[in-house]
């Protein structure tokens, strides 16, 4: 007697992503509507190490801020200061902090996690709230351009463990996201840069006329200029938003299209001790793809030196000591391992769209790594 | 200048629960049945040490019914044994053991975790599962009544922290769950009951015809016959899947009614340091809100006397000492906490219908459990 009942149902998810200026002014009022109205709501503020630093008087702002709606929310406790970028995922001490601070000061379901900061501590303070009470609403607040056009407008969050970037955590969107442009003006230059490699990313594998615009923007985007910077984040958010909705937003499958260029990055973080940023490792890792790409005979010449003309325009290095040799290669069953099933890569079938294989020639990934030493020594271009 | 883009999408899931006896004869197909097609699957075994207790054979089977089956699975490793009941949820190193093993073993999001046990060791291991790679398939084989035909075909996973009751967890479906019946046969006595009160809560809260099938078959019941115990647990399971396929499967609001008779069990299990079982504390829960609609003129004493008769002829306890006194109280604020927003408690309106009420009258209470202790100490019932 074998019986069988099909479960079967949907889980239904909206969430704001507002982009705003100056969001903890009193005269700004998008951050207080973003709250449930029902009660006075509690909230927790995570706040990265760095930014705190770089905006000495956000403690106070938040502070000032909470006292100006007092009717609509109250702080669970001093903002807890995190260090910033990696190491925050890599010491578990660190999201166990935020869980226990969910115990200690009454943090509920229905209670908020607001986090300040890069992906990094976005990626952890969203894990720790994702496993409190089986999750507590999370209003992320990015401060760089890789967390506000990327990873912090999605539905991942993680830590690291056993040396393995992201090995835990969990798929749960979050309850709204909070741009603020203005905590991109004390970004160094290397983190102001390396969020536009995600953006050439997307543009590369979905929609040609983006690269094309970003083209015409390199030398205002280098030169650091917020007007064409706020335009390239909203248009990459809208890109990943889109993408994430369209199907399978928890990775039932092995298909991972938006990470063009990752598997190489992934392992490149590790192998240079994160000394390479994430950002910085995506360029290489698109140029290497790029490349392999061309080598495949997929896109011309020309194509290639498009793409290696942009990233070097923005100023991104091509090249690290760590692409050569074996250990690069062991990075491609890393990402499988990670995904699960069949090995999938995503390469570029012409400018503006990719296309997914299964396997890699591990000899034309060699030829593409020589490539890339070449673009990174020479001024010129692709044998030109 | 203020942007907003709204995010919006559903996830769809669906995952069979199997009903079957003896799943490891090599003659019985359907485990091996539940796994994808595409590739060899890994298995990481997770069972709970009572279980292998009481079944010396199981682990002997696993290997057998493995290699029987070599062209579709292999195992990760040796089965993982661990204790069984809430110890496998107080202790962190425990799941962590599940997690490390996923690492050690190269368990992917396309490999499996078959987890064997007690509704506890099923919680853990799918917390385990949960996190790892952001989710790796579970697959649950429950051993109780109580998670055969409640907990275990759910979407919820945890273990407990901070001395509070599933305090870390996730909201995730399993890939599949499958009950083998056999299971039943070599429970204690405790356990055998336990699970019972989870269907007459079902039952009590939205379909009367089912509390009087139970009604009438009580006395086998309690003679521990299995063909009412196998329709009972297959009645169950179906109305509490039906019901998270409803509305809200991830508890976004604050409603919640199967937990009737949940806040009181809740803080039982807690005060009587677990020596009282999940399923004896939730009886208890239930015949105190039980009361407590009777005292608010919701229900008769006549429908109240059925209540606690069948509990009675079941074999249930209907008092604990933990009861008396003001910790019980507090089991009220530490529910509403849990879910979060309001205080919402599921009361009876009549026999087969619940009906929810966000205060109660701590007075009422003690005049209820007042009342359990009447029931328990004598054979006769309400007032009469």
């Amino acid at each position: 007697m074998n019986t069988i009942i099909q479960q079967k149902f949907a889980v239904p998810y909206q969430y704001p992503v507002c982009f705003s200026e100056a969001i903890f002014e009193t005269s700004n009022e998008q951050f207080v509507g973003l709250l449930g109205k029902d009660r006075l709501s509690k909230i927790l503020f995570v706040v990265d190490e760095g930014v705190a630093k770089e905006h000495p008087l956000l403690l106070d702002q938040i502070q000032a801020y909470s006292r100006a709606f007092s009717d609509r929310f109250i702080l669970a406790s001093d903002p807890i200061v995190v260090p910033g970028g990696e190491a925050s995922k890599n010491d578990e001490a660190i999201y166990k902090q935020i869980v226990e601070a969910t115990h200690l000061y009454g943090i509920d379901r229905h209670s908020y996690i607001a986090v300040i900061g890069g992906g990094a501590v976005i990626d952890m303070a969203g894990f720790a709230a994702a496993i409190s009470h089986r999750g507590i609403r999370l209003i992320r607040i990015p401060t760089t351009v890789l967390s506000q056009n990327d990873s912090a407008v999605g539905v991942k969050n993680s830590v690291n463990a056993y040396g393995k970037k992201n090995y835990l955590g969990t798929f749960t969107p979050p309850y709204a996201v909070l741009n603020d442009f203005n905590f991109l003006k004390t970004l160094d230059d290397r983190d102001w840069r390396s969020g536009i490699s995600e953006a050439i990313k997307v543009a590369l594998i979905k929609d040609l006329s983006f690269f094309t615009w970003m083209e015409g923007h390199a030398t205002a985007l280098a030169a650091r200029e917020m007007e064409p910077m706020k335009s390239l984040i909203i248009r990459c958010a809208q890109m990943h938003l889109d993408h994430i909705a369209g199907k399978d937003p928890f990775e039932f499958g092995s298909s991972r299209p938006l990470d063009f260029g990752h598997w190489a990055a992934h392992k490149l973080e590790h192998l240079s001790k994160f000394r390479i940023r994430h950002g910085e490792a995506v360029a290489i890792g698109i140029v290497l793809d790029s490349t392999y790409s061309f080598l495949k005979g997929w896109i011309s010449e020309e194509d290639l030196s498009r793409i290696v003309r942009l990233f070097k325009q923005l100023g991104f290095s091509l090249f690290a000591p760590e692409l050569a040799g074996e250990n690069l290669i062991k990075g491609l069953q890393e990402f499988q391992e990670h995904l699960g099933g069949q090995l999938t890569i995503m390469l570029l079938a012409q400018l503006g769209q990719g296309e997914e294989v299964h396997e890699m020639d591990h000899q034309l990934i060699y030829q593409a790594v020589d490539m890339l030493k070449d673009f990174q020594e020479k001024s010129t271009l692709v044998n030109s």
